[in-house]
C-alpha cells in the first residue's frame, strides 16, 4: 500500500495517526525521515512547514486534519493541481456553537461585570434587557458560521450573518461581500467565523469597529490575523469597543509578554472555540482514501481560489 | 374603582405602578398607608411583610409581580380561601434559559478554569467532552425548567429532568418524584429551578451532592433556602462538587461578610436570572383585573397545595 506521509507537529496529528491504525492497522503511516516518505500519495497535516509540501512528487491528495486549511494554502511549493480536503465535524460545530453561545451571552447578560463584581464583593445588577434587542452579526457563513447564526437566532437575538454570497438562514438576516457597512451598522456584538484569505486579513481592525455600536464586543474565533491589534487595544482604549473574547493568535500559545493577558477588557482562551472528535477525523479520512482509490468525488475539498 | 394596595417593598413594585398607570390612568393604586387601603380588593406584592395579607377584609385576589410567590404563601395571616395568581412571562422564560445555559457551558467547556489560568498567563486547554456525554439534571419542570430542559437537549446535554408528577419532554429523561435517586445518579451539573415549599427546603444537600458524579457543579435559580450551606460548603472542600453558581440566597443582597463571596469555587450573582419585563407584568394584572371583574377564570392562578 502507497504510504501516507504525516507533514507538521503536534499531538492532533499524532492522535490522528493512532486513531487511524486502530480503523486500519494495514495502514502505512510514514514521516517526513521515513525512508519511503518520498513515495507518499497523501499527505496529511495541521500545519506543515513551508517548502514541505513540494517535496513528495507522487501526490495526489493533501488533507487537513482540521476544520481550516490556511497553513496549507501558506505553502508556496504546493501542486495547485492537488486536491485539498477538510474536516467537517458535528461535533466541532456543535463546540464552535457552545463556544460563542457562551460569549454571547457573557456580554448579552453582563457576566463579565457580574464575576468582577464579586471580586469586589458588589452586589449589582448590570443592566439587562431581552435578547431580541441585542444585535449579534456573524461574519462567515460556512459550516460553523451558518450553525452558530441559527442557534443565536433560536434563542431570539437580533441575528445578522455576512458572507461572500448571498445565504438564506431562517432567522437570520444576511448580508452579502459588498453590504458589509450595512452589516456592521450598529451592531452590540461581531463574532468572525471567517476563512483567512487575503480579503479577511486584518479585517477586524477601525474601520469594522467604527461601524459597530459604542461600547460594543468583539468574538475571534477566525485567525489571529483577522485582528490589527493596534486597533483594537485603542477601540478598547477609547471605549468603542467594551470588550474582547479571543480564542486564535498570530503566535500560539499566545507568548507570555503579550498584552492581551493583562488587559482587564480582553479574555483569552487557550484555542478551545473547536473540540475536535478524533474519531470523526480519522473516519473522514479513511472515507476519502477509499473515494480516491474508486475514482469517486472526494468529500469536503476545498476551493484553492476561495481558501476554503 | 375599588383600590389596589401595593404591599411590600423594592424598585421592582414601584415600577410596576407607573406602568400600570400609564396604561390605565383610571386605577386607584394606594399604599398600604393611604386612607382608603382598607378598602382594598386587589394585593399587588412581590415580598409582603408577614401579618400584611390579612389586614384588608375586602380583598378578592393577591397578585404577585413575579415568577414566585413563596412570600405570598409565608404569610399566616393570608386568607387562604383568596386566589393567588402569578406572573409567566415569555422574556422571562427566555431570560432563565440565558442563565442557565451560560451556567451549563461555563462549567461545561471549563471557562472557570480559562477565566483562572488567564489571570496566571497559563495557556492550557482544559479537558473537552461533546455535549452529549455531560449529565445536566433539571430539578423542577414548570414553566422554567421546561423551557431550560428542552433547550439543553437541543444543545446535545444528556438532559434529565424531575418533578412531582410524570411529565414528557422531547430529548429529556423525566423522572417522577420518588424516581429521585436515579436521578441524581452520576449528573455532571445540577440546576434547581424548584419552587420553594416545605418538601423542597434543604434539598440542595449533602444527600443530593453524594448521589451526583465527583467534581460536580451545583446551580441554583430556585430560592436560596433549597440550599443548604454548610452541606455545600463541605462538598466543594471535599471536592465531591467541584464549583457552584448561585444566583438566590437567603438574605438579598448577600451580605458582605457572607462567605460565599470570596469562595474560589462559588460564583455569585445578584438575582440577575430572571429579567422580568415590566410591560408584560403590568399586562398580565390588567388582563386578570378584568377578569376577576367579567367572573371570568384567572390566568396564572397558583394552586396553593403545592406553591406554585
Amino acid at each position: 500500500m502507497k504510504p501516507l506521509v504525516l507533514l507538521g507537529t503536534g499531538n492532533g496529528l499524532e492522535r490522528v495517526r493512532e486513531m487511524l491504525l486502530a480503523r486500519e492497522p494495514e495502514l502505512n503511516i510514514v514521516r517526513p525521515d521515513d525512508a519511503d516518505a518520498q513515495q507518499a500519495e497523501i499527505a496529511l497535516c495541521w500545519n506543515p512547514a513551508p517548502g514541505s509540501l513540494g517535496m513528495y512528487p507522487h501526490l495526489r491528495l493533501i488533507h487537513s486534519i482540521a476544520a481550516g486549511a490556511d497553513q496549507i494554502f501558506k505553502d508556496p511549493s504546493r501542486n495547485p493541481q492537488l486536491p485539498v480536503c477538510r474536516i467537517v465535524d458535528p461535533d466541532h460545530r456543535l463546540g464552535m456553537v457552545e463556544y460563542v453561545l457562551w460569549g454571547v451571552l457573557h456580554y448579552h447578560r453582563g457576566f463579565d461585570q457580574v464575576l468582577r463584581n464579586q471580586a469586589w464583593v458588589f452586589w449589582d445588577r448590570p443592566a439587562q434587557r431581552p435578547a431580541k434587542q441585542t444585535k449579534v452579526g456573524v461574519m462567515g457563513l460556512g459550516e460553523l458560521g451558518r450553525a452558530v447564526a441559527s442557534q443565536l437566532a433560536a434563542l431570539d437575538f437580533d441575528t445578522r450573518g455576512w458572507a461572500r454570497r448571498a445565504q438564506q438562514i431562517e432567522g437570520v438576516s444576511t448580508f452579502q461581500a459588498g453590504e458589509i457597512k450595512a452589516f456592521l451598522s450598529g451592531l452590540d456584538i461581531l463574532v468572525c467565523l471567517l476563512p483567512l484569505t487575503t480579503e479577511t486579513v486584518g479585517i477586524l481592525g477601525e474601520e469594522t469597529f467604527a461601524r459597530m455600536a459604542a461600547g460594543s464586543v468583539v468574538i475571534n474565533c477566525g485567525r489571529g490575523e483577522h485582528l490589527n491589534r493596534e486597533d483594537l487595544l485603542a477601540a478598547l482604549d477609547s471605549g468603542q469597543l467594551r470588550s474582547a473574547l479571543l480564542d486564535v493568535f498570530e503566535q500560539e500559545p499566545l507568548p507570555v509578554n503579550d498584552p492581551f493577558w493583562r488587559h482587564p477588557q480582553i479574555c483569552v482562551t487557550p484555542h478551545i472555540a473547536s473540540s475536535a472528535s478524533y474519531e470523526v477525523i480519522a473516519g473522514q479520512i479513511l472515507d476519502n482514501l477509499a473515494r480516491l482509490e474508486a475514482g469517486k468525488p472526494l468529500a469536503n475539498e476545498i476551493n484553492p481560489e476561495q481558501g476554503y
